[in-house]
């Protein structure tokens, strides 16, 4: 009911504030005997961490997993694996500032409005800090998966106002915004930096390529494949859109353009992107997610405090000029997540 | 597990075939002494209903529905609200020449894949006949919600490659398409009626505003109201993206221009579409759909059949053009159930 | 949330009042390609139903089920499977002289405090026929485990006083009290006629025994097997306690006597009922549940009126002297619900 | 599915093995606002901890409790909270002795046949260690409830072959067996510690007594508040049975002794335990559970290695020869957290 579980068969419950003791996560359903190490898990969290680049915040924070339960002699166990990571850096401190105003784009005004109280550190559970639990929970179900063959791929398609126009899987790892094309990565990279500079910040839109699905997961008729993983990804503070296939342009397209035709070697194209019915067709599976400009920024702006005053507000802490880089490792932990829960859903309903 | 269950405080688990012996749903968590008639869910469900206009399918169906269970004098109960509509002009036979074949767009080849055995008399549980069983759950929402000065309004915003240019409420069930603007709405509807001609179809974009709802609905980190709402609408089978406020276009935004600033008298714009964190601002909830070509078209297309083999398939049916019109009534009762679990969560949440 | 759901991958949905227009059962989670058709289901549902003897009510209600969604030409498709039963012959006036009284024993008042609103004609939801929805699902886990070998056996050990000294599970049958033992069987039936002769009624004592369990079904640390049996049995109206193996009798042994020694044969004792740690051990499962009398009895009782005002009441109808043999099939078919969800389950884990 | 998770609307989510890292539990649905602090619950982890007395183990544990998310200034925050317990004496080596035997009465068998991978270490996940994480949640629930009047009492009632044959509410935490009569407490202690002086142990019943519960709590008709009280206590591991109000001697009873009447003072008599149809009548609820024997025994024994080949095994450790006393806080505990659970699905039904 309180929202902190996800999954089902496959299932990760999380907690933590950014500035609070911890943040980890307890997940239930992983396949006993799998080979599961920190070390692998930490790879995932390097990814996401901030620190890393010009393009992202300064902030250091080393983002240390443990797993503390539901393992033994190197493989899970069937039991729960529980994964925590602790917040040494944190400064609470730095939010006495802003512990009695609303920051624009922010989640303060709603938390305190949904719950009467709000841990105003840092933003507290509404922190983008809550996906490192994500990510460490995607790695395990990324580990299961790849048994099988699945892989999944995000990258930065557009952002900072530029767009790729080539797709090179081996370029993205190689530029600050893990862009799939290197030329569109320079432009974005440098439009960033001057964002940073300024104290602004911009969006973008990220794709993700699943491939290796078997055909027949997703369930109908709530359950679909691309329902589910479009909750995933709408629970990610940043996105305001997905779309699956040709998406929003299929609105303007023909049934007779649409549909994807099939020959004796299959589907002759993949207009739908991969999932048709809510059930994953055995091709790739495309979607892509708008993610919003990072509501912290230090240009000044107008905003009421708790008791409605109006002020102006000036954040000054050290925060991404844009979130594309750092987004993508969740996005493809929370795609492994959905898509391990739906083999396991798979499997029971033929058990 | 298997999918036929939405909502946890208030959730309804529908069934039901296009050409079995009914569709219906159970609906668990109506308020005890909501007064309730068939007749209000039926005045619903005609607006979902075939057979109304030159741009639906002209297929004849009553979709009335029955009241068989939680009611008592007029007023529910608190037990489950049954909700049933027979199949009273099932055709089956009329499938006879497809049901070797896998139709293009349609979820025939998934859920061959999926179960290993398929009901292919007019798409079984993949046919949008399954959404009568969510218009008639969704009116009991409303009514429900309706106390409380909710009101969701869904229309066409796009369709036929036509937009809507003025946005006039009163417009919208005043002409065939649901569009909020008399004059793209003429040109919709023409064109529409053009392609029923040629036998094939087209897609659109609805809009849906939500106004009345309180402040702190929505549960972080998962349960946000938006990936509740998103997963409602990815459920619905012609629908492939959505986007709330801003949406995709936020992706070329600036931090500074995206931000929605306070002052005394609230939000001064609303670019985040009514939620900030997964949780409502109180607000105008906005968001909008990307809703495929029908995939049921009568051009001649290339296909498989079960065997692999390859052929080409001419369905026949009688279908709609563009469902853009009778999926509105959808969007707003899955609207009104994610709201109404949304209020009872908030209600136990404080409880 | 509201209840009326019980399983995860064998799930049900449940509605129906007794005097409404239908009780009935939405089952999802049925393996594809089950064969399953009306007339099996319906022979258990006549095990169940009232009017079959002397010693059961002689209200005669036909309790015939359809089914009208998940099936395919004899085959289950893997959606929804639902089986509704019509109220023929519901005489809801019959009730109007209790409507403003709370009858002792039954629910009358919890459901008024409850919902403040409630369904007097016949207990309403909370009347035993719920039950029937029961058999109906269950007759369909049935099907689905005697495939995997399994065989639940519900029968009378205990009632109207008498205790069966024997074993015999062909006489089960023959005999009006589902007893296990003839000669108790007679005693019983005696009593049991007695006590309806003057108004009155007795409880008993159900023993189960499940036969070809698989080792390892159940769900650490709160779905254990025996918990999930537990809460399955104690949701049945008349079902005041449970206990598995040796149950209270364990809490005056020894840890040497009580545990289960094994040799290479297997365990050489069953003290703790075939479930180990919440977990099957694949030997046979035994658990007996305590039936309490009926509480529909016609001796005069004093009770109050919804005003709180003090009153006799008398109540005419045809109830059930000992509702032991009724209860047999509908113990027997949550006991195949809990191991259908759980043998998937199982399966979910593995996958 | 994977069964580390209870309740709904106030929801536990537990992980950890005996010698592990660290056993805890995520608590979703804590109402925000309530204050809470470590020393609260530490008190109560006391009452549960480890050698404590003559009655209990020797072993020596601090069980000492951290909350690491979900407060602020010592209030709830309405996020999930986390609440700790590090392993700190943990000695693995200790079991290399049995890390290839199954102990009688233990799950080490049915672990080994359900994941095909064992933490053989003190039980791993089937210690009784893992109730800890239950009573800290527990304490929680009943911060909550508190306010709400509700006061959950448990205590021994039968031990060792004694029994109480008096109450006396301020007696239960005054002796080492927490039972109700200190005549039968002498009496059962000394039993006790002569068993643990040869290596036996003996079970007994708990009972338990909750006050101050409104009447109207449970959910028709699977999640019967007794269902769900039923469910909880079977999840312990050393539970094998339970009953409400007269319980199994209801069986031989008559529905005109066992009806509870009613008079203008409300119900005369307490016979069905305070619960009617599986909603509280506002009585007080009362129920016995059968706890068996510890399984940990130095009394040599007969079993089978993991090679299936006969042994006998001698457990050295240093175990409970009667779970009783420590027991009685898991019972409250739990009870205390299906009643916050059904407290808020209340509200969410009404909301």
């Amino acid at each position: 009911m309180a929202g902190n579980t996800f999954g089902q068969a496959f299932r990760i419950t999380t907690f933590g504030e950014s500035h609070g003791g911890a943040v980890g996560v307890v997940i239930d359903g992983v396949t006993p005997g799998l080979e599961i190490s920190e070390s692998e898990i930490q790879k995932e969290m390097d990814r996401r961490k901030p620190g890393q680049s010009s393009v992202t915040t300064p902030r250091q924070e080393e983002d240390k997993i443990s797993i503390m339960a539901g393992i033994f002699a190197g493989k899970a166990t069937g039991t729960p694996l529980f994964i925590v990571l602790y917040n040494k850096d944190a400064r609470p401190e730095a939010y006495d500032s802003i512990k009695n105003l609303f920051r624009p784009g922010h989640a303060d005004i709603t938390y305190h409005e949904k719950y009467g109280i709000r841990d105003y550190r840092g933003s507290g559970r509404a922190s983008g800090r809550e996906t490192a639990a994500r990510v460490a929970a995607g790695t395990v179900a990324r580990k299961m998966l790849e048994q099988k063959g699945v892989k999944v791929l995000a990258y930065t398609l557009e952002a900072a106002g530029y767009k790729c126009k080539t797709f090179d899987e081996n370029e993205i790892e190689n530029n600050l915004v893990r862009a799939c094309d290197p030329e569109a990565a320079a432009l974005m990279t440098k439009r960033i930096e001057e964002l940073a500079e300024i104290g602004d910040s911009c969006g973008g839109i990220i794709e993700c390529r699943i491939s290796g699905v078997k055909s027949g997961l997703g369930e109908p008729v709530f359950d679909k494949l691309d329902a589910d993983i479009g909750k995933a990804m709408l629970s990610l503070g940043a996105v305001k859109g997905i779309e699956f296939g040709k998406g929003f342009d299929c609105s303007s397209m023909l049934g007779s353009e649409h549909n994807d035709w099939m020959d004796k070697n299959g589907f002759m194209t993949n207009n739908a992107g991969g999932i048709l019915g809510g059930i994953s067709t055995g091709q790739e599976i495309v979607f892509r997610i708008a993610v919003k400009p990072t509501s912290s920024i230090s240009v000044p702006q107008k905003t009421v405090n708790i008791k409605g005053e109006e002020t102006e507000i000036v954040t000054k802490g050290r925060h991404d000029p844009c979130i594309c880089p750092r987004i993508v490792p969740v996005v493809e932990a929370m795609t492994y997540i959905v898509l391990a829960d739906h083999y396991k859903r798979q499997a029971a309903m033929l058990g």
